[in-house]
């Protein structure tokens, strides 16, 4: 049985996230109904994030058995087709056997785009958070220093979360200003995120910035004295799975 | 009686247009809405350019007579808590006595983006026409030089249309190449357009790119001995209204 690795992008504004779930439109369900017609039965997809409501994919990976082989250079276009425009597949390809997209995954990369125009940029406001007020970049870079590294991220997951290795390690949080387009995309790059890392490390940066705490009481929140450091959760639509490593 | 010039943004996706329609969600109506809730009374809004169903603008101008008069400043603050977030006022400023939108306006300039990747890009759809096929821009290029300049348009107007006066000088046909975003961006500057005229010309431009008629034979529509050789119009989406020139 062929493995087959597809890669992904979508707008997740109509979406209720990837995850498969009963009475909601979501990123898995059109894919898996888009494989159905294909193989004329049920496939089941395995996506390397679970990206959450609202958040959008420009390098989703996912994988599935084939129950039979078709050629493998023909399926973006034939899921394409069958797919509604806010999901684009862009690759498929045979996965070495034992690939899976979820736990062969080295790294992830994450953007969150901020607006920074005076006001709101109309043909970015699905994909980004408008935020005009002044913020203080030097300190905001000076945390995400701070937070990058292996660190127990426990303080930035979100409340009832089940997950006990909470362990991870970040790569890199860089803090891009593009002045043209008047954005600034923050960067996270790491081994792996807990449920809703990145948009709490965005809203604890963007305190950082508004001056509301100093980088190390946002460090002190890796080390366990200081959990109410971290957050607020940013918004979900300036959020993006930009690319999956293996 | 003051006039007041509004510089507009919008995502015009879900709108039939910038001009007002009885039972159609439109540009005007939906900011002719904003204006009575702040006015207290019916105001009437003149825009620079009656965009079409699907089509974009960063840079629409209109104007109205203010009932009263209001801080200028909180125009655009007190419209936008208004509105839906696809369309954006930017600007708000007293105009000159005898400003008109319309008539006052000088040039206008459009672009028309195509979204040049393999695959569309998905946080693109929206705002371009998905066109991954070889152009030949050399060929376009000469084609966009000999579209400049003063002439008779009539071959690049909307069958129907009433305009007698077809007579339009344009003073830019760009193409921009924006290899990193696998974009490319056609700017028309003109000292008017016809009715879909700009789809038009960028319809035309394609069909030279692909090697469907040559760049003489294009210009031939312009004197008159070719009218076939306009078109087809290009679809909606990649169409933006960028500025207007006073």
């Amino acid at each position: 049985m062929q493995i087959i690795r597809l890669d992904i992008s979508y707008d997740g504004t109509a979406y209720s996230g990837f995850q498969i779930q009963a009475n909601a439109r979501t990123i898995q369900g059109e894919l898996e109904r888009a494989l159905a017609v294909i193989y004329r039965q049920k496939v089941r997809l395995v996506g390397a994030g679970r990206t959450d409501a609202g958040v959008h994919a420009r390098g989703q990976v996912a994988h599935y058995n084939a129950p039979f082989n078709v050629p493998v250079e023909r399926i973006p276009l034939a899921l394409n087709a069958l797919l509604p425009a806010d999901i684009v597949v862009t690759g498929a390809l045979p996965a070495s056997p034992g690939f899976h997209a979820r736990y062969s995954a080295k790294k992830k990369i994450y953007s969150y785009t901020l607006d920074r125009a005076p006001f709101p940029q109309v043909m970015r406001h699905r994909y980004s958070l408008h935020c005009p007020i002044p913020l203080d970049l030097e300190a905001m870079r000076a945390a995400a220093a701070l937070l990058e590294g292996r660190h127990d991220f426990r303080a930035f997951q979100a409340s009832g979360s089940a997950v006990r290795d909470t362990l991870r390690t970040l790569y890199r949080v860089e803090l891009k200003e593009l002045p043209a387009e008047e954005l600034l995309i923050m960067i996270f790059e790491g081994s792996g995120f807990l449920y809703k890392m990145v948009r709490l490390l965005t809203g604890s940066l963007l305190r950082v910035g508004e001056g509301k705490i100093k980088p190390e009481e946002l460090a002190a929140a890796l080390t366990g004295c200081r959990p109410d450091a971290a957050g607020p959760t940013a918004p979900p639509q300036g959020l993006c799975l930009e690319q999956v490593i293996y």
